[in-house]
């Protein structure tokens, strides 16, 4: 009965399967890839589906559940020995094939094209250590022409957020001043993106897309920049602290009717991506329609191609060109509103859709 | 007003000040040795006190706050830097100084002797990568005779627990099942001890002191090693499948009345330090008053003097013995508590505090 429990020798290291369980456990995560596919069982009834970097082989399971004829798992990691037994726990061993290769070097049996592509590749704000390159050479490779991706497009969201937990508690601390240290903090943080929640109240201005991948069309080198020069007007007063970026992954619309997207956004169940936020190393105050003017880069490092570099340039709002219509409170930008809204009004009016107020004497 | 923010070059690394928010955002961590101190200005009124460790300065500051006439604030890091700036920004700079050295090199002008020593050296489970062997070099080159440790002594708990949200959920995980990869998370998770939340409702049985650390008197050596043979009664029926870790600290109790206790226990408010568990590779069913007998041996690692080695070994119950009353539901057991309970009630009746029941024949 003496046991002792300090031993262990695994072939899956303990940050692997901690990563996985983390991955596994994130709810939007697998579950919108659940019903994404197992609310599509009359689009995989006897497809041929290749999942991309595997893991534990949780999204094959899904699509031999949904009727898969065939299921290539293709898996680089030391974990692909654990994938092929969760498959045969699951008694899939006869649907699903793990193959331990790099997608890149990966072949099928007598070329075979696959109908669908299956793969969780995203990192945080979406690129971060991603693993989309490998998913479009797969589609390059292997998937049949007018195939499925799943999912089969993704977009980068930004918007100017304040971050009241980082910052707002160090002037008086338990009674002391702790200002400088406060002050190295967010120098140290702006120094890189940083992975924490942002909620909902404390997003100062409505988001804006700043990448649209479509998994069907993009190349790899379509991922290398993606660049957005934005002018928002504030939401609310508030401290503008930096910019909160988030991905939404949109999953084919075939047979369930409603649109699978999993959305990471302030709004959106937390899952383990969060939000990612550029902070900046000084706040600003802005009140009320106070118009935020930026340009975000983010570039792949030209050093290691699984990074990318995100670049947050503050810009002058006089400096720069509004959107139209814009909610920044600067006169050109509410003239042009103005006649913007009297513009639509005059068109609704011409095509029945509201009334003329009886009680308006202005047209 | 362009300003680019992705650079950064400063002295105090990203890593150390997340460690320093981390710590100074844990709410009992701070708000308890501030009430130990601030709790206690008769005492350190005019005194002059040693902070070993001293990081951002904070326990420094409070100190001074306290009244102490001279604080010496010892640090190793770069960090001294940052704990200059936050005392001059508080105006102790008259009272508190700053010094750059390991305190094992550390000097006092005229060979002084210190009147207290405050510092927060708790590492995991007490005294994971622990700097108390520090703290006690401290005390025997610094501290006058009589002098006081904040805080004084410190107290390891073990108990057994469950773990039901690292476990119970991997045999149909969204219609997938999962056991294997569950099994191999268990082993792996077996091999080191975890950092984790355990509820009180988690524990299965009642605690026991490991160790009683004196910081007035235990030496460096006394730190090696600690073991603990026990045998525990299931408090309820339930899987037992760890062993939970934490400690207490206690401050001395000079001028507030009441003891000033920090404690990391599942009963207590979380802290950052947590609880830490030492997994069993196997999980065991146990019921009620079953008794859990187990070895723990807490031993410091031969090449790495500030880590620590947890060795967990379960006993056959019937092979070890059982303390003295204990709560488990073998036959001994029982008859003793039965006898104790008898012999307590007999004391208590010659001693006047319960009455003879008179309806009770028994006697």
């Amino acid at each position: 009965m003496e046991m002792n429990v300090t031993q262990g020798d695994y072939f899956t290291s303990y940050e692997d399967l901690e990563i996985h369980r983390l991955m596994l456990e994130d709810e939007p995560r697998t579950d919108t890839y659940r019903r994404a596919i197992l609310g599509n069982k009359n689009y995989f009834k006897d497809k041929v589906v290749m999942d991309v970097g595997c893991g534990t082989g949780i999204l094959s399971i899904f699509c031999a559940q949904a009727g898969a004829k065939k299921v290539y798992a293709i898996e680089a990691s030391n974990l692909v020995k654990l994938a092929k037994e969760i498959v045969k726990e699951n008694n899939f061993e006869d649907i699903i094939e793990v193959i331990h290769s790099k997608v890149e070097d990966a072949t099928l049996p007598g070329d075979l094209k696959v109908d669908a592509i299956v793969s969780e590749w995203m990192g945080f704000y979406l690129l971060h250590e991603g693993m989309l390159d490998s998913v479009l050479v797969a589609r390059d490779k292997f998937l049949k022409e007018g195939g499925e991706m799943f999912p089969e497009s993704a977009v980068i969201y930004v918007a100017p957020c304040s971050v009241p937990q980082l910052y707002n508690k160090w002037t008086n601390f338990y009674g002391v001043s702790l200002s400088t240290f406060a002050k190295q903090l967010r120098a140290s943080k702006s120094s890189k993106p940083e992975i924490m929640q942002i909620s909902q109240e404390n997003l100062l201005g409505a988001e804006i897309a700043m990448a649209w991948i479509n998994l069907r069309e993009d190349t790899v080198n379509d991922l290398n920049c993606y660049s957005i020069q934005h002018v928002v007007g504030a939401s609310k007063t508030g401290q503008y602290q930096g910019l909160c970026v988030w991905f939404e992954c949109n999953f084919p619309e075939l047979s369930s009717g409603s649109r699978v997207v999993l959305s990471t956004g302030p709004e959106a169940k937390l899952t383990h991506w969060k939000q990612t936020v550029i902070l900046l190393p000084e706040e600003q105050n802005v009140d009320e329609q106070e118009p935020i003017a930026f340009l975000l880069d983010m570039n792949r490092d030209k050093n290691s191609s699984r990074r990318y570099n995100l670049e947050l340039t503050l810009l002058d709002p006089q400096e720069v060109e509004h959107p139209v219509p814009c909610t920044c409170d600067m006169t050109k930008c509410i003239l042009i509103k103005v006649v913007m809204s009297q513009h639509t009004e005059h068109a609704m009016q011409q095509n029945g859709i509201i009334e003329d107020d009886p009680l308006d004497d202005d047209e």
